[in-house]
């Protein structure tokens, strides 16, 4: 459905659109912002789609990531969506911060009643581009697009575009969650969309499992990571950023960069500080 | 009183500390922010201390506000006081987000009960900065200080600038509230702080009144001001950027400078936009 536009906000030269629209996937409403840089009004710009971490709304990284200094300057378009579902009302949705609302993991639920709405990866990978580019086909290329995300959604950065061979340019994460199925966080959603009977389905949906299918481009992954040594959910061991590592390295995957980043941590802090270097490896693709 | 290091977080190449005193000008604790840039390890870095706007503590614009990008490049420590005393539990002190609690207006109330803890304008430029040499003296040069600030935290700025002839080596501001005199939240906290008897003492503190008095430096001011023309504040008259603009003009005041950037509102959406420009204005002065 065409996007409302809740508010247009002037910022490092371009404009940062609140929209909302009611998603046939999700059957709620649904909250999005898209950062348009100066380019957009001459020419059609690429789209980095960055998916949040737990909790988040579109609009905590729109005001603390800092992404739209170094999209303004090469010319990117940021789109942001939600991280799940919003108002449907489900027995317990919003109990957990890290399960239901504001922790859709961007997958599809296949346990009821979750399946009914929690299918943030149709949502993300489908309803959402179409819309947009049919509403902004004027300023955005639907050729060019490239994924980023920070924790839970540097986890459905990465798997989204393992899934996705071709879909998106690069793809590139900060404090990914890197294998879920091994994970606290991980282990609790997964056993809550997918139920536990059938552990192989998890696999599909972790990034330390799929990269070691990944045989497109020649093997080669254009993915950056970023993780900081600070950080108290990667020591609590809910990133595992060092099981994916070793998968890509025994699956002779090559062109991954992992860089473990000296005392920072989870929050915007740490974001804000690579946000640059997360457009720019998006740019390297995209132009 | 030595500050107390409540958090230390690794940001743009630094470190953010979040620090907190007793303060015996408010007589209350006071939370700080200091952000070190990089060369802090190496060298005594100049200091740009930030004001911020009502309502405001130390840390909307540590997360907010983009300085630390450009602070952290040009090797720059950022300084940010807290708006007003917290916790002084005067009577109605926290009844108005314009007035009392996160209101301080950067000046020495003369009225009671205020009088006793609303004590900003010594505060920060004298308490404050010399704790803060003090303890961080192996870091930061107390010989080169600038200033800055938003909204409220502009008016800050510029008063104690005008006030202090060669305490700071440059000031700008970001959609500052230029002549508090003659705007509502101006006359509500001047009223409220010094009363309404003389209204001559309001000249003392409000910047169009200074500026017209400034010889200082040949009569030269090192001032970079920003302000947008969507800001909701600016269009209600709290700002009058104009009245400074014509004061400057006849006082025969050089070297500020005036812009009036498209469509930017009242938020860190406009701060973060334009944080560089001013971590570059003070430099200048700085270097």
């Amino acid at each position: 459905m065409s996007f409302e536009t809740k508010s247009t906000i002037a910022t490092f030269g371009g404009k940062l659109l609140k929209l909302s629209h009611t998603s046939t996937t999700t059957k709620t409403p649904m909250n999005v912002n898209l950062y348009l840089p100066p380019a957009s009004s001459t020419t059609k710009v690429p789209v980095l789609i960055y998916l949040s971490g737990l909790t988040c709304t579109p609009d905590n990284c729109s005001e603390k990531g800092f992404f739209h200094a170094a999209a303004s300057a090469a010319g990117i378009a940021i789109l942001y969506p939600d991280t799940s579902p919003r108002g449907a009302n489900l027995p317990g949705e919003t109990d957990s911060w890290d399960f239901g609302a504001g922790a859709g993991f961007y997958i599809n639920a296949t346990v009821e009643p979750w399946s009914g709405h929690y299918n943030m990866e149709s949502y993300v990978t489908s309803e959402l581009p179409e819309a947009i580019f049919e509403q902004f086909g004027d300023k955005l290329d639907s050729g060019r697009v490239s994924i980023t995300g920070h924790s839970m959604g540097g986890h459905g950065a990465l798997t989204l575009f393992l899934k996705n061979p071709g879909k998106y340019r690069s793809v590139s994460a900060l404090a990914p969650i890197c294998n879920p199925s091994q994970c606290p966080w991980g282990k609790k959603t997964f056993a809550g969309y997918f139920g536990t009977r059938d552990k192989e389905e998890w696999k599909k949906h972790d990034a330390t499992e799929l990269v070691k299918g990944w045989k497109h481009d020649g093997g080669k992954l254009p993915l950056l990571i970023d993780v900081g040594t600070g950080d108290n959910f990667y020591k609590q061991g809910q990133l595992l950023p060092e099981n994916l590592e070793k998968a890509v390295k025994e699956a002779g995957v090559e062109g991954v960069k992992f860089r473990y980043q000296e005392d920072y941590d989870h929050s915007y802090y740490f974001i804000s500080s690579f946000a640059k270097d997360h457009v720019e490896h998006a740019a390297k693709y995209l132009f």
